[in-house]
């Protein structure tokens, strides 16, 4: 896999097309004798004038312009015009239009800090990935079929228990001030006791409250590991769809799977080559595969990591979402020497937005997460964690991932039908026996960046291979979390046709 | 000021007693028929079995152990020496007690990963300076008298407010799933009308939503400068208590302050001397002196860096909080480039723990800032935002605004009163007028660190000089916004004699 750099050239582009800009409420008044146009070139200028808008930036796609000010090409084009007689904007070869300040404008003279591209291109940390980036921008695209995404639907989220929760807290005095380092005592007491039902013995000082597990994997990379350190990984792994290991100078070592998890047989050999200081795995409901690994692959894994002394990473965020049976303990429940690190979340079943997960591991470990969590945000939402508490104090975790748990089955039930209607020939696909993904091979390879273009002009948005695996060209992350069973219906067949509509 | 380096001797002392390891709840059964020395033995013995309590790690100190486990100093040593016969920890010359694995117990050898030592010194982020460790873990030790926290004391939070707001959420459908990367298109809609009240015109479009304001500064730092690159700022500031830049390799070049804010004149120079990509200052009621940057300052600073074409990164923390009449306009309200970042908080005022803060700046900007905040933690609790959202429209903020006022404008007069009774001769100050600070300049120079050990031992925690600036050793921060009026009366005379106490 060839190390992903970061250019000039995959920034800028992606910079006035980057995370959206809705919120931008603004629209122009219909029944206003100023015209449509005018106002919206009133708007936009003031957008210039003020530096919301500085000079030497791309401005959005007109479609985009169009949707968020709700008018028709043609209006928004006679206000850019506007806009270019002004000489704030100015159309470039490309077919972009930039902010430009023209000398007889009354705009003070632009310079290196008027334009701030240097500033945006010059950061340590890595942007997104561009297809990555577009994901998240058209994830609040309205109509769009999401045949990827790795969140439950909003009708799957647990809405009723939440109001019930809120309404009970309001009952009672809050603490509104900061939590301590390692996150609230009596969630962490909380989690101590879900986590005993897991296998895991973690006592609350043994545990560090995190948004998200996707904060403690950053805090991992920055916490742990030196630059030019390597971590080891399955390949295809979500690790590889973000990059909080690469913008700390850590390296991904990609390892092959099976049917039955990761393949243990390689992992001596690519320590010693790559040097590598930490192993991360998936082992239950891989992301994007779905694999789930086997008990004996398990403890094979613990075996080999052992001898090499390497300390693991388990994502466990899929652990508890089993359709059909229950999964082998969670590689933490086979640790007797504090080797492994678990992370766990809320996210995948009570709530994404509610941010918070957990690090699992030796006191001195969690302590070094926690002072840095303490430098990056100084804690996570101390209203999320007393909710959390309750969630978990409560019940309510384990109801609702009952409710979960049958509604997954269904919809991958009728995931698995639609696949083998409209699929068969085309592709092979695994049955998950948990978590959200079907990692669909297609019998051919195919340009998967314009797959996703066609995609999106047909209404579909697609998780694809190559978020997982930068060289891949012959998969998709399936997603039977979303989507609704009707859009299922809808849009698979859809993409059925455009695959097969590449010429091979 | 000497840049500060990260060496093992620094991070390691730290790391056994670093963020407090409470939330370890278990304590003995008292009337149980097994002595409490040999319940702990066994409890402890746990730990280290299963890897909570790695080979190689230093035992937290017996004192802080005593108050976790709630039993006096012998029946610790007991229950140790147990552990000790076992061959599990080990007493060294230099007074601790480290964790090790004998050839005769039944735990695996240890190895590289059975002593994270090196993986917990490895990592590319700063530890927190030692100073900084000590006072997060001692903020929650019972009983101290924090004369320093930069908080507002929990009588002072609105409680009955935040209920109100949960119980009326309680009502309506949540939305528990993840928030666009700028966040929440509703709190962005009310933190855009909060700054038209703080002269600030900023469109939704070009406000990010932050886990708090320090996370604006993670992003800034993270996603704006390179590394090797400079950051001019006031000298002191609580920037220098922080690590966001240095981990990101930033450097920090500090200029000096008069009691009307930032000398203007060195900017220049310095600018030049350290190719400062970037300026940051705390123009009102600024962190830890409480000076107020007056206006003609304000445009002073505006022009050089107008002039420098030098981007200015204001922390708008304290604006809000003025006691005697309001500030000046932030910076931002003087920027018709966006050549300002705005950073804000409802932490000093509504609530410290519901993680909320914003950056406004260009678009390209906050959305360069929103694509790493992707990438860190997939944004800030929902829930937290939502509640900020109610928070500024239902009109919560300014009515608490004026209810914080008056109680910090009490509160500053009663530490003022007190200040002049028990400190004349031996120090001088200013008189804020806003904020939560009082810059205690001593008449002479003492040795800081020993003076926070003593006032420790006194029952006083105490932000010293030297977090805010290295080479400070005549300074302490006092906040009037958490100890009440009782606690300042019985601990800033005892302070003093502390400080008389020190030979010259």
């Amino acid at each position: 896999m060839k190390p992903h750099t970061k250019t000039t050239g995959v920034v800028n582009p992606e910079l006035s097309s980057g995370p959206p800009a809705s919120g931008r409420e603004w629209t122009p008044v219909q029944d206003s004798p100023l015209p449509l146009y005018k106002q919206i070139a009133d708007y936009l200028t003031g957008f210039i004038r003020s530096g919301v808008w500085p000079a030497g930036m791309r401005l959005p796609p007109q479609r985009e312009l169009c949707r968020q000010l709700k008018v028709n090409r043609s209006t928004l084009v006679t206000a850019l015009g506007q806009l270019t007689a002004l000489g704030l904007i100015e159309g470039n070869r490309g077919g972009g239009t930039k902010v430009v300040i023209s000398p007889d404008s009354t705009n003070p003279a632009p310079g290196r800090a008027g334009n701030w591209n240097d500033y945006v291109e010059e950061g340590t940390h890595y942007p997104n990935l561009p297809a990555v980036q577009a994901i998240n921008r058209l994830e609040y695209e309205p109509g769009l079929i999401r045949l990827g995404t790795g969140e439950p639907a909003p009708e799957l989220l647990p809405g009723a228990a939440m109001q019930a929760i809120l309404a009970e807290l309001a009952q009672k005095p809050l603490n509104l001030a900061y939590e301590e380092p390692l996150g609230s005592p009596r969630l962490r007491a909380a989690v101590s006791a879900h986590l005993a039902k897991l296998g895991i013995a973690a006592p609350p000082s043994s545990i560090l409250i995190t948004s998200g597990a996707l904060q403690g994997l950053q805090l991992v990379a920055l916490g742990l590991l030196p630059r030019g350190g390597a971590i080891l990984l399955e390949r295809p792994s979500y690790l590889y769809s973000i990059h909080a290991f690469q913008s700390a100078g850590v390296k991904l070592g990609g390892l092959p799977m099976d049917e039955r998890g990761l393949l243990t047989g390689s992992i001596a050999r690519e320590t010693r080559r790559s040097q590598a200081a930490m192993l991360y795995s998936i082992p239950s409901f891989h992301n994007p595969t779905g694999i789930l690994m086997d008990r004996e692959r398990r403890e094979a894994l613990m075996a080999v990591t052992e001898a090499l002394q390497l300390p693991v990473l388990e994502d466990g965020a899929y652990q508890e979402l089993w359709l059909d049976s229950p999964p082998p303990p969670p590689l933490k429940a086979l640790d007797h020497t504090g080797r492994v690190l678990h992370l766990g979340t809320l996210s995948k079943a009570a709530s994404p937005g509610l941010r918070i997960g957990w690090v699992v591991g030796p006191e001195p470990v969690v302590r070094r997460l926690a002072d840095i969590k303490m430098q990056s945000d100084y804690g996570a939402s101390s209203l999320s964690q007393l909710v959390a508490a309750r969630w978990l104090e409560g019940g309510y975790h384990e109801e609702h991932n009952g409710f979960l748990r049958r509604m997954l089955r269904e919809r991958r039930d009728t995931m698995l039908a639609i696949l083998q209607q409209h699929f068969t020939g085309l592709a092979s696909w695994n049955r998950p026996a948990g978590g959200f993904y079907i990692w669909l091979s297609l019998h051919k390879p195919l340009p998967l960046r314009t797959l996703f273009r066609t995609a999106h002009k047909a209404g579909l948005l697609l998780n694809t291979g190559d978020l997982y695996d930068r060289s891949d060209n012959r998969h998709l992350r399936l997603s039977y979390a979303f989507a609704t069973p009707e859009e299922l219906a809808a849009g698979l067949p859809r993409l059925a046709q455009l695959i097969r509509s590449f010429k091979s």
